[in-house]
Formats: structure tokens, sequence, C-alpha cells
């Protein structure tokens, strides 16, 4: 586990101090991470991703995650260039190189540079150019370890989520133009996190996370117009071994302004508690109850082995 | 004017035939040209743009062109680094040393790579870290000049554009994914382009290009859903020179089936002629008349000088 090697011979040691990635089919420090300004997935975002996280050395559902993304990469018609041992293998070494105990770890796939020679700038012409590019960099959260113990505040967004029929939410995208348009309100009104409705009037997702509510002792989540996320899917599991209720309900605005408690979830922070949503205080400004027991359960859980996979660091 | 110059004696001579680009700071060739895959403008698509295009060795509208990118970067809440006067040095820069007459000439603005420290992942954090890339390449034609003479085949596309409530699509922005889908139904029913309706119901826009419909001898383009385009702002100033009514309006779908002639109009290709739309044929399956006179006049224009800046290829 050496976070400098020296690739060969007479060469600068290369520093992965700051992370690794896969690009263009070779290990590259993170800072040399790029894509070209021409790839439609710069150009035309045309590109689906995933993340996993590592924590104290192992992965947390890595299989779940590269399901979810190789039936993205199916959903946007493109091709991986490896199979599920080579995708595994390009993370591990991406982690191996990082040298990192807890870290962010990616796979994306862009649809990949046209030729100008094509006579139809379609989809279809670019079998082969997809490109897949992987990394492992430090953990990151989208909620702060210091704000997790008192919660943080959201402000219902007045920006409508894209509706799910043009952008397909279940396809992991970088569609953010409506998330940054809900950030924009979060810094006006010196907020923390932001949830957006769905056109169809139904409280959809935040920015990077599932948003749940719970009512009555019951943990709801939206039906759809959301990610099917991995770390949901972790608090469904742990709702059931702890025997809280839960379930995928319709929620709207109203309901939410009038939940008990709220909390998101994201594989960049866990399982993140809300304490004030607009105006309103939730339990005295503080993470609820049945948000705390989840936020524990899912920390200790990772240490018993649950969902782990090792990384293997010495290659 | 040179394609290929040394910039340093003992370096070796810089390749710039497949175009030149402007990235941190730096003029480079094209193909150089990358963006950080941690760059929010890759991976939340937190990014604006705009193209002008160089016909016959001078740019066309250049000065329209960089007020409506002053403005879609404000409206992103981003800043330029350099001036009006300081962008077009970089723009005239960029095709100066590609060498190229005829050049598709982006600006592209960023967010940039967030900081791990900062206390919240928010866009105003960004201060002095958005970035500035341009580039010149070879002209760009979405519809190439072959098909321009008998004209495409549009489809009616079934997934909705995406709302402008939720992203302002006068902010030219690279959210492409209903694009991409609807490319798709283009290639399922072997097409050439498509148009998307709103989920107001009324005709929107066609990926990377405003469409218009002519009805009765009037040339008819959506009011809003779509981009405020510059080619669409020629073609209403040449139909008021060609004495040829004009105006925006609602388009239904069921219009847009029944109209008499329809065209595409795009910096990347100018006006595009659709001679047949789902199954229906139009003008005997070629470009109408209407449109004919328009695409002519277009190109003749550009040739008399109308709205030039030619470029300094000596520098």
């Amino acid at each position: 586990m050496a976070a400098v090697e020296k690739p060969h011979t007479g060469e600068p040691a290369v520093d992965w101090s700051k992370g690794a990635a896969w690009v263009v089919g070779a290990f590259v420090p993170a800072a040399d991470a790029k894509v070209s300004v021409f790839d439609w997935g710069f150009v035309r975002s045309d590109v689906t991703y995933d993340v996993v996280h590592v924590w104290h050395g192992a992965f947390f559902r890595l299989e779940d995650h590269l399901s979810r993304f190789e039936n993205s990469v199916k959903g946007l018609r493109m091709a991986l260039p490896v199979d599920r041992d080579g995708l595994r293998d390009i993370l591990m070494g991406c982690v191996r190189r990082s040298g990192l105990r807890e870290a962010y770890v990616a796979m994306v796939m862009t649809r990949g540079i046209p030729d100008p020679s094509w006579p139809k700038r379609l989809p279809s012409n670019f079998k082969g150019n997809n490109q897949l590019i992987c990394y492992a960099i430090p953990f990151v959260w989208i909620m702060k370890p210091e704000m997790q113990e008192t919660g943080g505040r959201m402000i219902v967004s007045e920006v409508p989520r894209i509706a799910r029929h043009s952008v397909d939410p279940t396809i992991k995208n970088y569609h953010w133009g409506d998330f940054t348009n809900a950030l924009f309100e979060v810094e006006d009104n010196d907020a923390d996190h932001a949830v957006l409705i769905g056109p169809d009037g139904y409280v959809a997702e935040c920015p990077g996370a599932n948003v749940f509510a719970v009512f009555g002792g019951s943990v709801v989540s939206p039906v759809h117009g959301a990610l099917e996320g991995v770390t949901r899917k972790s608090v469904h599991e742990l709702c059931d071994l702890l025997g809280i209720p839960n379930r995928n309900d319709h929620i709207t605005r109203d309901q939410l302004l009038d939940a008990d408690e709220i909390f998101m979830a994201s594989t960049a922070g866990g399982i993140m508690p809300i304490s004030q949503v607009n105006e309103r205080i939730l339990s005295n400004g503080r993470p609820g109850p049945i948000t705390k027991r989840l936020h524990e359960t899912y920390w200790a859980k990772h240490d018993e082995g649950w969902h782990t996979t090792p990384v293997d660091y010495d290659g």
C-alpha cells in the first residue's frame, strides 16, 4: 500500500496521494484524469456513472453499484470495454494505487468523440468510441460529519425536477441544471440543502441524494422521479432489521413540510439528518430519533462487514 | 497564417491543423483541449457555452454571440476572467492559429473544480475557479451540405423537451439527455432529425437547432421553450429583407405535421430544409420555395459582408 510508486526506473515517482484514475486504458494520478472537450460526455452530457464508497478498507455494496452501472450503460445504448470482473479489477486498481482507506470511487461512461467524417451525427456511430473513466479519490461528504451531528437546513425548491420522461433519473446522470438552480435558492436563503418536487407535484429527490420522511413512525421515500439509490436500499434493509415500517409512496409538498423527521441518503455521506425544512424546525433542531437510529446502525454495520468487499491493497 | 508554428527553439513544432484551443490560460492544439473529470462543468453539466462560425475568413454575428454568452455566464452566476475585448482576442487567437477559413468557434465556461476543504458544496464557493475554454475547429454541419440539397427527414419525438422552468433553454447548455433520447428514436426510425414538443404541448426545438414552419407564406418559430438562436435572428431579418411575413407563435404538434414547409436553423449548418416529417412528404420531397430562398440568401449575405468581422490571420 504505497501512495507513491516508481513506474519505470529513471522516471520521476508518480504521486497518487490525491487519488488514482483509469483513463483511456491506463492508470494516472487523479489530477491527470481529464476528458476531451469534444467528447459528447461533456458537450452533450451524454454520459452515465456510478459511485461506490470504500470505508475502512472495504468496498460497500460493490456488486449493487456494478449492476446499476451496467444497466445505466445499456440504457444509454453504450458498451463497456470490459466485463464485470475487468471493471472490478480497474476499480480495485484505482483504490490500491491511491492507498485510500476511505474513498469515493467512480465509474463513468461517456459517448466518446465523434468523427467529422460520419454522414450523420447519431449515437449509434460511436460503437467502439465509448470511453470508460474510473477513479478513486478521498471520501466525499455531501453533508460534513459535523453537520450530521445537528442536522442540516433544507429548503423545498421552487425549481421543478427535470421530468422523468425527458431524462430518466434511474439512469444516473450529470443533468444537474435543475439541481444547480435549486442550489442558487439554497445560497439565497442561507440554507444547506434542497429538495425538488417533480412536475407531477410529488417530492422527487435532492441534488445527489434520495430524500426520506418519517410519518408516525414509518419511513417513506418517493415512488418515482428519483434515482433508485443503493443507500436507499440500505435504508430499507436497515428498517427491516430494526423493525421500522418503511415503504415507497407519493409524498406531497405539504406532507413533507409536516413530516416528523426528514433525512437524505447518498453514497457520498450516508444517512444525513435534516433538522429544519423551510422555516419549520424538526425535533428541536436535532436529528430525529428514527433518523439517529438508522444513522448509527448504517455506520456500525460497515464495521460488521455487512455488504463489504475488502480491497486488496497489495495487488 | 501558418497551421504549424514553432513555439520555442529546440521544441517540436506544434500541429494546429485539427484546430486550436485556449485552456487554462494558454493556447494548445485542439486534441489537447481537455477538462478535468472533477470539474462541475462535467460532473454536473454546470456549464454554459456559445458557438460562432467563421465563413470565408470572417466571423458571422460575433458580437451577437458574445452578448448571449456574457448573459448566459451571468445567468449561471459565473464570472468571465476577461472582458469582451479579451474574449474576442482569445477567439481570434484560436482561429488564427488554426488557419481555418471555415470554422466552428466555441466559448465554454465551466463552474470549475471544487475544493474538498469548503464547508459547503455550493456554486458561490467557486468564485475564481470558473474555467474559460475556447476553441476553433473545422466547420461543423448538423446537416451535411449534400442532404441540404434534398432536405432531411424529421420525426416528431415522443420525448418531451426538458421543461424551461427546470433548465432555462435560453442559457445555452449541454443538457442533451432528452435530445439524446430523441436521437435514439431517429435511429430506430431510420430518420435524420428530430423535433421535441415542450411539456406545455407546443413545439419547442430540435437537438442543437431552432425549428421553423411555413404556413400560408408566413414563417413561424416557437415563442418559448427554445434557445433564442442567433441564426433564428438572421432568419427573421432575412424574412424582413425579402418581404416574407414572420413571427414567433405557438405551434402545436398537429399544426407542425400540417405545415407547408419546415426547416431548422443553427450556427452549425445554417438554414437546413426538412422534406419529410414523420410519414408526410413535404414539397415533393424537396426543400420548399420559401426555405430555398432563405437558404440561398443566408449564404449569399455572408459573401456580401453582412454582419461579418474579418479574422486577422497575421496577428
